[in-house]
């Protein structure tokens, strides 16, 4: 089993014009899965799933679509059917707002397939065993039984909100994130709009300036965790999670706290006027349906 | 028993003049107490209580001293012995950062003594039986017992970060409420500083502007519950809450909702303004404890 | 205002004839309330609260009818309307299977009426003060969040379960307890069947053994608490409480605590006798219901 | 990378003759590791860890030796550098009384020598990433912080109780489990003495009983577990699971419940006998310690 890895600068969403034609080339259909990462962590970037989709259907390729959507699904749209997204993967920690501990695997039915054509050996990964075992109302091995129970109740939990509202609410917070990072004259990792999470931003800091620095600082100081950056852009840019169970209001004072460490370093920051352009966003968002009485 | 009520002007703390002309006055100790509120939720007045002990001792008067600490204790500075308080009661859902189901009570030598003089008859609050249990290691009722472990508990909390830590921190997130309140060029219904909560804060609505308007709008926009006000003050302030479990970037959220809902409601605030005075505020305190290395 | 106390001796039900003539003789009403215990804790003896109310209408008495049904309601059958009970009063911490911190009152229209009459002054027991905030969806004081959504909770499972197989279960298990007193040769302090309580068993110990010998020891070397006794009484019953989340399993475990403590301190009690009665009780109830595939 | 399977009777613990003559025959050194079941949570076996690292040096054999000590490490006796243990591994939910989520792994400094000269690829399970995380008081992965501070108070439960009583305490119980099952007239899984599980006994039913309905109807009925068995003993024992947190008085409760279990499906069990067998055994541990006062 040889791995084929298409490089992308960070920053830039999956290539997919490249993906199209290296299933256009493989001829023999060698290749079996495509893995792609609907929304990348580490950079604040979010891939066209749909796109890959019809870069396969234009290959007329086999390949079976994989999905990392870890900090995606739960929080932003995800297709499984209309994308035809073959194994789409997340865990319990980001948009299901528990603690860690699952991992949660979805698969199309040509998935099963695959599966049960499948020769490499399996053990503990081998979901036969699930399947097998969930049609008797039973779990294979010692189950996470709180885990399983949190669950249902954030699942009770985002179907009682709606699922469209669910996604308005994380793109509306999303929006008032960047909309602070603007008016410090600043800039996110994502190469551009369409690529923008909606679930973190990760923010370049000004030359000169260590990312890094101001994560360890804020942690001290303010008590807050900004997520550090790895690979290549490591110290250049630090990030904001935004996804789960998270209001408006709660946002601020992450935008807040990312004004003082960076203005305790010496990033010549305005206090006040990330935040002040995020509450005009927040502000604005269904004004009509807050209206106050006259 | 009858009851003298000393009225004192919202805003305003106690009024301990009075007190002592009142307790001059009583040749005859017919005042068998004082009863006076260290800390004034309603109004985030915090009154002199060394002052009324000042005052008892200069009328040579007998009166036991009663105090309502139920959001200073555990927040502000205390001096049950140095004060020779009396009584003192608390709760368990503010400084002990739990929920509500404790009534913490202190009594002094001379209050124990009272109690055993006092003939009104008592049965559900007659301390006497907590104090025979308590020496049995017991309890005379069915005793609340996870809020008493949550008691040790949090009781551990505030003896790891230090009283006097404790103290420094709801006084420097108070004086952070305070600049915001400055920087939107509102007032604090505490009539002048040394009379300023560091556990509450209630500010005065411009005229024209209801306050309990903000509030229900702040609950219902922003998901932010800020108090309501009461008797001559009601719909004139609003009040923020800063007790307990609080970081300054905690309280900057509170801050940001204020300055939306104000907004909303068409007071002229500058957005993001507040938030900064009290950035500026939190930056500045233990400046050279976090000092970001060089 | 005077209380009238009719006493009755430990093991014995509310005296009804003796209150009938009371209640008779008071022919200018003097008398307001009439309070009655439904389950006594101390002893394990329920007594009749329908016969109380027929005791108050023969005598054609206006007295409200006070019941204190902290130990049954919940747990065992409780009629407010068709007793015409006035003021019925339960915690958190028996049928409702929640930490202790909430009492649980219910007024008749009667003692609504009642209340709005009474002119002893009133502060924190005023209910008028909760039913003005219930209105509005809200509560006068700080309110215990915690226990309140507990309380839905609860109430949902007995409602799940259903009420009646919830009564059912508590007669069932305290049978099982029952039948292994007998076959331990002991004897309750309820003086006959029809005092039964079904959630607390007081046993007479043999005269010779202290009780609270056995509690402290069962509580020492077995991690098992048993009620102690009061009044005349004490020394000579050990309580078992059998009420609220708790299966046949789970009371057998206590019986056998039982069994052992009293061998421990020399009672003549045959190891695994009254576990097995009791045994012999569980598995014939719904015998039919759980009946073993041939 | 081949894997040897050296089979053993259901029952039988670990064949260490057969390893010697195994890892003696294998003169080049081919093996490289020896894995071994602590206690066998499916038969309730304990095997002899010391002998079998007295056969591998008895062999001057070079490989490694892996211990899976799941439902042994906090409940039995185990000398992970007493036996030169290679590779140790457990889980929270045993004996570390948790949920479940954490694999615990151990490794001596053999087998971090053998991690580091492994060239198979690794990935999420390249425990050399955490090695470099922790020594940054850091984590590779998102970790599990509510079983990690899980873990903290349950080490230091066992560390409060001693290890040593804590052993005692499993040695205790299960003691009173054997004498119910002699009681019954039953046998045991395990082949002999030596053998037997200090946390887990596996019950032999009678010819003719399928201990599956048992197992089954005990949840139903009485709401109570007991474990299936697997393999070639499927229907053929049940399985009683003894450790954690649990005291002898929650054993006699599931003891109870196998006789109630048993006798309806009708195997021909004195009810009471075998929790009388385990009540004796109770009663007399430590019967010194908690002798009752004269």
């Amino acid at each position: 089993m040889a791995v084929e890895v298409v490089e992308a600068p960070w920053g830039a969403g999956v290539p997919v014009e490249r993906f199209e034609e290296i299933l256009k080339a493989d001829k023999s259909h060698l290749i079996k899965a495509v893995l792609v990462t609907h929304n990348e962590t580490a950079t604040g970037v979010r891939s066209d799933i749909a796109a890959v989709r019809r870069a396969l259907d234009a290959a007329g390729h086999s390949a079976l679509l994989l999905v990392d959507g870890v900090s995606s699904i739960g929080c932003m749209d995800f297709r499984m059917d209309e994308w035809a997204v073959d194994v789409a993967v997340t865990g319990s920690q980001k948009g299901f707002m528990l603690p860690v501990g699952l991992a949660i695997v979805a698969f199309s039915r040509r998935a099963i397939a695959a599966i049960e054509q499948a020769d490499l050996p399996r053990t503990f990964f081998d979901v036969r065993d699930m399947a097998r075992s969930y049609a008797n109302g039973a779990y294979p091995y010692t189950p996470a039984v709180g885990l399983l129970n949190g669950l249902k109740v954030s699942a009770e939990m985002l179907m009682a909100e709606g699922l469209e509202n669910v996604f308005a609410r994380h793109r509306r917070i999303a929006s008032g994130v960047r909309a602070a990072v603007a008016a410090w004259g600043l800039e996110l990792c994502a190469a551009e709009p369409s690529l923008y999470s909606e679930t973190v931003s990760a923010i370049r800091t000004p030359s000169g300036f260590d990312a890094n620095t101001i994560i360890s600082h804020a942690a001290q100081k303010y008590d807050v965790a900004f997520g550090v950056s790895l690979g290549e852009v490591a110290g250049k840019l630090f990030r904001i999670g935004h996804l789960g169970s998270l209001t408006d209001v709660m946002m601020l004072s992450g935008l807040a706290a990312a004004e003082m460490a960076m203005a305790d370093v010496g990033i010549p920051i305005r206090l006040g006027s990330g935040v002040a352009a995020a509450q005009d966003h927040y502000r604005a968002a269904h004004a009509d349906r807050y209206k106050v009485a006259a």
